[in-house]
């Protein structure tokens, strides 16, 4: 009934939808297996894509031909730039999206995508030969064989819905959990644990006084995930802002007493930046309100996500609590807010691949390894599709490194350190962030992703033009000079000392308060030269001489400590021969298995000593 | 948290929406309960509207002011007018349909009617005193308060799917059962049985081979469902056409051994006329071949729905017949086809109005009455909501007359006789369906709608334009002569005899051969009044001058029965006190409480000799 694929990818919402498009894309036979075809990239929690680190995530999985940031940017509702005022590495895109069309429009990719077929079921086991993986076997007892297999199951895994007292299985509310994978898998000596997570209550907008809120409109020009042509909507819907107060936080402690959270009933660990407004309320006591962003789900519905009030309180607190916030006094509620847990496996049992160092050619991806979030789901699932066709293909593995994307940081925290609450990204995580910019992630990735097959020639030329003609903009500012007659005014109108001699225009752009199109006002030529080149290329080379300086020390960094990335060590080194080392970072080093000297730096518990140790019996 | 409703539906699919939509209409507040707001209106079966007597039933609907037919036409891929070869009362319009679409449609005219709100939570039993219902208890155990309560639970009560020997809970594929509710019903002494029915494969359209089918077009000129202005998609898609054969039937066979229908593991009754595919090449063992409808399932995606090969043999056992169907051979299977049992309450414990006997200001409409099809469950939901308005609001009953409307007809045959198995409408189930036509179901029913405030004055004065001006054509024709000379090369051209003395243009026109537009070009006074009308007008004009005398007939038929209609029995009648009832007569008598004495003369066991009986006794 089915041929032997390549790859089979179980799960189909953000993980797995990437990791099917990923492997079809490089020449795999993909078959993408879901419980349910018409919740195919269903957001299961807000209708919106990127955000502060996240956003840059989206730009990465774009510069490498993945298709998240497309689908973000044809069904953008509202495009907001966010922290603009900040320096570069701090810009993160973020949209609004329409919830319903966001997920026709990944469903219809993925039919547009050659390689990949669908099969409705629920996979209840894999089939496995001498520890590899072969196959899955559904619920209807169907054996589909593939060569490599993705697991993304979301939060589908023996998942549990709390609201209040009250508690029913589930994978989202209104949809069935899955159950058996988690079973045959710790019987194969797989680790698993469980997390939580939780989504807000859905309103009727209807019944909203948007004047008693605080309008919030998307950027002016708005920009775009996706470093392709698609095209945008016209149009940009408004968002609000409204806070919570005193006596919506007493309202909502009346409900402690019923609350899954405080008296145990749920035993996963939680999202701690991503927090339940009660957890907000009990961890911040001091503070008399919370933010609430009010987000339409879709262009046409009057459903309203209530951004900042997730919740597994009962859904009379709920609703009690929600017509005390101003402008909700008479909201109506469609749906309550929830809590769930369901299972995971702690990340530490995967390989830099995502592959696990248990089972070969099974890999893991998204809320499964303990993440939380579409777009750190997103990317493990283009990740791990990837390397599910390599493996197959014995080609070389993909291993994104952590000072070229935050892809990198995110695999690498996750396999290096595991993690014991969901795990969400920040640019604090990157080391390197003020390189791993959201303006450069095709700059950064579009090499490798052309080396894997996965973008064009004329794509990757496209890029390398924009490096050239950024460049060039940049050496022409660095010879060409700037007449002090001709800048002062200007700079005296911008809040800058005057110059008392000409200098070049680099030395002017330097400076904080001076934007590239003030100085195109007072020099015709460089004017000229700008005129011939897109805003994209512009705004790189202007980012390129405000950082100059900053750029090359953190280079410096990088080369620094690439030294310690670049000693390699056989993941089946055996750690019990070197005496030596600490007891603690001898079973860390087993169980991990680095796969370099500064990925084994990484490991909690490996201290600067031990590693010296490593060093020298690497070197030998 | 919630107000009390005068109206609480449960349910959200074509019975629960238009219930919802009239009784709001009409002006109650309703609350709609679903288990997922993702899933409101969605089609489960195949995704196409109306058909033979089905249309019609929509065309009530619509002219009615209820919603199905606006959204099937907004929604329209494809629209054919079948049985345009018959006479008038056999045309039966038809749409394929957009199956996303249609339901995103639904829930916005849902979200524009300003009475309906929504809430998301399955319902686990009735609240009820007196022998009333005053409203729903949901899973999380909230108590909601409404006047009247209308019941559309589809498939969902105890569902239970089977494929094969495989069976498991759900509502529908990939979703959960409803449970909690027929264990109430039961107690509070309603009788409830099982029923079944099933869907066939999903399949890949990039996989199939069109040039081995026949391409299947819509109408040239386009119909439509709605008497209203809905705006249609401007372009139609095609569908094809190919058959099973003996190698088909030979693969089926060999899985019979496993299918739960024919080994007993089903209980409940199929619809047969909506047979599956087993079941075909079972019953009607010398047919050779059955036809096969390849329905595309949307404007873009690749997905198609195999019409005619319902199923629930083995997932393999229906793909390898599958791909060897013409066309078929290659084909990949997104879902396989299964069977679903779920529970019923024979209709006849209902009154006319669609509210149950036994508790008052309850109401049942769709399946949960044991009906099959789209059409028939949105009328039924469509009665149900306006009789629950009515009910709260003390205001007249809306009971649909057999000689007015199909409605009629499918109620009176529920209510009155009950049904074994999943209840289809069709043509022959209408004793006056020369009367119940798709043409006219705006001048059958405006006039009650009207009346009820569910139409616009203005919408009635179309109506009633629409009569005047077809009648106005009519009498022109029996007025207006025609020359021999003028019409006799026409007629010999038409195949019909020439005349021998100048007629009445009404007495050629009679003739079947004979066109109205034919005669237009021959009688310039007729074609200049044909132009100051549209051509729906044209159209109902020739279909009186047609089909007159008939029509004349038929009504003299109506009009004697009526007088057995119009003898009305008081529901609580005594018939006991009537010693020379049969025994059989007597107990169905006391179960259905007839409405009228022809409503007591179509219930099985009741004899004309007991019809007798009871006229002596009702004149008194």
């Amino acid at each position: 009934m089915f041929k032997e694929y390549d790859v089979i990818v179980v799960g189909a919402g953000h993980a797995g939808c990437e990791a099917a498009a990923a492997a079809a894309n490089l020449g795999s036979s993909v078959l993408l297996i879901t419980m349910n075809m018409e919740t195919i990239a269903q957001m299961s929690c807000n209708p919106a894509m990127g955000g502060v680190a996240k956003g840059q995530i989206v730009r990465e999985i774009d510069a490498m031909g993945g298709y998240s940031g497309i689908i973000a940017d044809k069904t953008t509702l509202q495009f907001r730039m966010l922290n603009k005022s900040k320096g570069p590495a701090m810009w993160s895109p973020r949209t609004q999206n329409d919830r319903k069309r966001f997920a026709e429009e990944w469903r219809l990719a993925l039919e547009r995508t050659p390689n990949v077929d669908f099969w409705q079921e629920m996979v209840g086991s894999l089939l496995i030969k001498n520890n590899t993986v072969v196959g899955v076997k559904t619920a209807l007892g169907v054996e589909i064989y593939g060569k490599a297999v993705v697991l993304t199951n979301g939060t589908f895994l023996n998942g549990i819905i709390h609201v209040g007292e009250k508690k029913f299985g589930g994978g989202r509310t209104g949809e069935k959990a899955a159950t058996g994978l988690t079973e045959q898998l710790t019987e194969l000596g797989f680790e698993a644990g469980r997390m939580k997570t939780g989504t807000p209550p859905r309103i009727d907008g209807r019944s909203l006084d948007y004047t008693r809120m605080e309008e919030q409109w998307g950027d002016e020009n708005p920009g775009r995930f996706s470093y392709t042509n698609v095209t945008l909507p016209k149009d940009q819907r408004c968002c609000w802002i409204t806070y919570t107060n005193e006596n919506v936080h007493e309202t909502l402690k009346e409900g402690f007493e019923k609350s899954p959270m405080f008296t145990g009933r749920i035993k996963g660990l939680g999202p701690r930046y991503c927090p339940s407004i009660e957890d907000k309320i009990n961890r911040f006591a001091e503070r008399e309100r919370h933010q609430i962003f009010v987000e339409p789900e879709g262009w046409n519905t009057c459903e309203i996500y209530v951004n900042g009030f997730s919740t597994s309180l009962p859904e009379d607190v709920q609703y009690k609590a929600l017509t005390q916030i101003p402008g909700f006094e008479n909201a109506k509620m469609f749906r309550p807010g929830y809590a769930i847990e369901y299972d995971y496996f702690p990340p530490t049992q995967l390989s830099l691949t995502l592959e696990t160092k248990l089972i070969s050619n099974l890999f893991f991806a998204g809320q499964i390894n303990g993440t939380t979030g579409y777009e750190e789901a997103a990317s493990q699932g283009f990740i791990a599709g990837i390397n599910a066709h390599q493996k197959v293909n014995d080609a070389h593995e993909l291993i994104m490194k952590r000072s070229e994307s935050y892809i990198g940081v995110l695999i690498d925290d996750l396999v290096t350190k595991g993690t014991e609450e969901p795990y969400r990204m920040f640019t604090s995580r990157a080391e390197h962030r003020l390189l791993l910019r959201q303006d450069n992630a095709d700059i950064r990735l579009s090499p490798i992703a052309h080396k894997l097959g996965l973008i064009s020639d004329e794509r990757l030329a496209i890029v390398n033009q924009k490096i050239a003609n950024s460049d060039a903009i940049v050496a022409f500012t660095k010879e060409q000079g700037v007449q002090m007659s001709e800048a002062n005014s200007l700079l005296e109108s911008l809040g800058t000392a005057p110059l008392n001699q000409n200098v070049k225009l680099f030395s002017v752009l330097s400076r904080p308060q001076v934007g590239i199109e003030d100085i195109r006002k007072v020099s015709s030529s460089f004017d000229q030269l700008l005129n011939t080149f897109d805003q994209e290329t512009v705004e790189q080379a202007e980012i390129k001489i405000k950082y100059e300086s900053y750029f090359e020390k953190e280079n410096e960094i990088v080369n620094k400590m690439q030294k310690m990335e670049d000693k390699s060590i056989n993941p089946d080194f055996d750690y019990n021969q070197l005496v030596s080392l600490s007891k603690e970072a001898r079973e860390k080093l087993l169980k991990i298995k680095p796969r370099t000297l500064g990925q084994a730096s990484r490991i909690s518990g490996v201290s600067p000593s031990d590693i010296s140790v490593l060093m020298v019996h690497i070197s030998k």
